[in-house]
């Protein structure tokens, strides 16, 4: 997704993300053979970790070194979520550079994967927080948890409430998480934050949903991953609720019929219709992550 | 491994072990679907949980429930390696059962293990002792590494010291995480203990080398996968040792002059002779593991 200029985020100061960017670097150097290190795919935006940091500034001065750890510690679990994906998904090109599944194989980046997923656990370890400990393990497990649902459920005509749950645990766990944290080392007892951040995880997946029917070109990714690959995503939602009889065509696998009745009944633009309610509708609650909030969903308000 | 008898592991009590394995199910049932569960493994020899029931029983009179929920952690891990393993060896079968990866996919797989060694991390969590936290860490990351270091090294004529580095990491590290907990529990600060197991583990994988080069009807599973996948395995350390010129042989893919060499030369008779004096030196040093070796490795010894 395209993000117009630094003012959309401009209560996040650029320094603390250069710092953690710096941290996460030498944590991975520190682990991984040279090669393997350099084919990583290049830091990106890092939208979990800004929203954690906005939280960390309403709740606290400035941000701690073991604030900056756990920072570290999110951003690590993404990457490693990143490089599973793309084993999965077959992907070959990841922030403009060749994927380490193409470049070492499938084994090797669920190996490396692996790797960082324990380096952010021995991080969140060094911290010492029962509770932070508790949420890490949590969200991996509704990741991972998520993940196996999609794969049980591929191919078939799923509902609305199956696919929120999928999306729950495939997006909206990771950015609950990056509200949970700061709420955590604040002493929270309860869970409030971390359902925050699980509706942007939401909306942040029914946009990616949205725009993987766009031209490669114009998202810099590969698109038309979802229904190729037997995964139900927003749009093929709407048009099963839209036209029941595409039901019976997406299981004989005839994904062109689903994807013209998208294209000739303007779903897409309905999703992004629908998207737009649903920001609107969460950024009036929530006005301080309004500026965030549209800096990521920009081009859906336009 | 075929064990010979009960009577192998006669200091070992079984009801012990059943005891184990019910709380291994019960976490199981309560945290994965119910085809994904009935199609998981079944139960095998609990050759680590063994080892660690062992040296509990020598520290202290009897296994506690902290000490129960250790070894489900250990056997989970095990687990969790095993379903991550048949993926990457495209294993069809295990223990006399199809794979996960076979009846659900890749990704599924993947997922289920990444579920189950989130669990025995909750169980570790549960017990709240750091450095037992920090040993499943160390051991995690060790197997992630060897197993990167194995592919990483695919089709290359690796020297006998990258072998035993990616050897400690694949199957020493497990090994020794067994006997590394009790003695956690029992106080120790140092990590003599891990190095015993991560001892045996070398020899597991080189015994388990050597019967790679069996029928597949004696061992039970699908042999001869490590020459084919192009992982270098303790036999053709020994003939690339007596035999330099079969590393060009093997660069060149040529696995069938590479198996010639070893069959026609008795190279699998001399790795044998090899391993049954490493464990003669073993039991020697620590008698207490005799009957528990020899259970293990008693068709090296006829």
């Amino acid at each position: 997704m395209k993000i117009n200029g630094q003012n959309q985020f401009d209560n996040i100061e650029e320094k603390d993300l250069e710092y953690v960017r710096s941290k996460i670097k030498e944590t991975l150097k520190n682990s991984l053979p040279e090669n393997v290190y350099d084919s990583l795919p290049p830091s990106g935006k890092m939208l979990r970790v800004r929203l954690a940091v906005m939280l960390f500034k309403k709740f606290f001065k400035k941000l701690s070194e073991e604030h900056i750890k756990s920072l570290v510690a999110l951003e690590l679990v993404h990457l490693a979520s990143l490089l599973h994906d793309d084993v999965i998904d077959h992907s070959v090109m990841r922030r403009g550079k060749e994927t380490i599944n193409v470049l070492f194989g499938d084994t090797t980046a669920v190996a490396v994967g692996d790797i960082v997923l324990v380096l952010a656990f021995e991080l969140v370890e060094e911290i010492g927080i029962e509770k932070l400990r508790k949420a890490f393990l949590k969200v991996i497990k509704m990741m991972s948890v998520g993940e196996m649902l999609e794969q049980l459920n591929k191919g078939k005509p799923i509902s609305r409430k199956t696919y929120f749950e999928i999306v729950n645990g495939k997006s909206g766990s990771l950015f609950g998480l990056s509200t949970w944290i700061p709420s955590i080392f604040k002493g929270d007892s309860n869970n409030d934050y971390y359902k925050i951040g699980e509706k942007l995880g939401q909306y942040y997946q029914v946009a990616d949903d949205i725009l993987d029917f766009e031209k490669p070109e114009k998202v810099g990714k590969s698109t038309m991953l979802d229904i190729k690959n037997g995964i139900i995503s927003y749009p093929i939602i709407l048009a099963f609720e839209k036209e029941s009889s595409l039901v019976k065509a997406y299981e004989k696998n005839d994904w062109k019929k689903v994807y013209n009745f998208i294209i000739n009944n303007k779903i897409l633009e309905q999703a992004k219709d629908e998207l737009n309610g649903m920001i609107t509708k969460f950024v009036q609650t929530y006005s301080w992550l309004n500026n965030y909030v549209m800096g990521i969903f920009n081009q859906f308000f336009k």
